[in-house]
């Protein structure tokens, strides 16, 4: 007989495996392959833990660790939603909370609501912890467009305006990383990866 | 001008991406893809945070996360070595120590020597932090291998005497995955994927 949380703790792991196939749009540093979400969160859970320094208000890295890593777990269900896709709401959506409610709800109660709180606040972005994780989340793709000769820049629903309003977010979880994050968005003009 | 912090942060963020890149032996759940280092990466700090209430002592969980999350990064210098492989060595070796030091050295000096030091308790395996982190790393392949119709046990190099042995590691961590893990090396064999 397996004790009954640990049931339910090996049916989620097994669960979200899945978010090793939701592909996102950008691709990979100085790559053509895309990035999948589960490779994503664990990129943003390690430049949490070496970026923390930035962070505008003193943060509990702990909490922001486990909010890069749970905070895409609802594309399981409700796919990968592109920061510039206009047609979809980017707001907290019912799709995924529901998503979140049958995924987190997989898990013993404690724990499913401990990681739905944690889901809730990420998407509020109100809190320092949810600031920062947003601002690490902002930036990676960033990172990547910028050192992949514009990566999603390129496509067309995209423009300096509109990426500048988006990665303008960073400033509020991280003012310093938002300082330089601005200089590679005009560098993308100028490289002519980025129209304005 | 980038502050001097920052820019190698930024350096070593570019660098890990390419353990998305590293091929695992071992495939995903229910899949003949390859899993690849990043990706299982985050799947062990997502069983440390759901599994830590079965640890055999009490951790320090943002430790523990930060094991898992950094433990391959050697990878990218020093490759995966399969767990079964009897030519190489599996303790931590020169060339992963070498890897260790160019990779988390490229970090500014307080970050890197934590980093250093999380990677040396992990490969040393004698702390708390350490035997649940190896758990972790233990139990993800045998869950998959399970639910994949034995997926590497499969490899001639493999049988039940080196599964078990290899395995019971988990114990160290966590004696009750334990029993659930050996029960389900048990059941492979019956199922016929493991020979004894």
């Amino acid at each position: 007989m397996i004790p009954e949380n640990l049931s339910k703790q090996l049916a989620f792991i097994k669960e979200i495996d899945k978010l090793k196939y939701i592909q996102r749009r950008t691709k990979l540093f100085n790559s053509d392959r895309c990035e999948n979400s589960a490779e994503h969160s664990w990129h943003l859970a390690l430049m949490a833990m070496v970026l923390s320094e930035h962070a505008n208000e003193s943060v509990d890295l702990l909490k922001v660790i486990k909010m890069v890593l749970i905070h895409d777990i609802v594309e399981i269900d409700a796919g990968d939603t592109f920061l510039y896709d206009m047609q979809k709401n980017h707001d907290n959506t019912d799709e995924e909370r529901m998503a979140a409610a049958r995924i987190f709800g997989m898990l013993p109660e404690n724990i499913a609501q401990e990681l739905l709180d944690i889901w809730e606040e990420f998407e509020a972005g109100n809190t320092a912890e949810a600031k920062f994780a947003r601002a690490m989340d902002r930036l990676e793709p960033l990172l990547q467009n910028s050192s992949n000769n514009g990566g999603t820049w390129h496509e067309p629903e995209v423009n300096y305006q509109k990426v500048h309003a988006k990665k303008s977010v960073i400033k509020d979880g991280a003012a310093d990383i938002w300082t330089y994050a601005e200089s590679l968005i005009n560098e993308g003009v100028v490289k002519g990866f980025l129209k304005k």
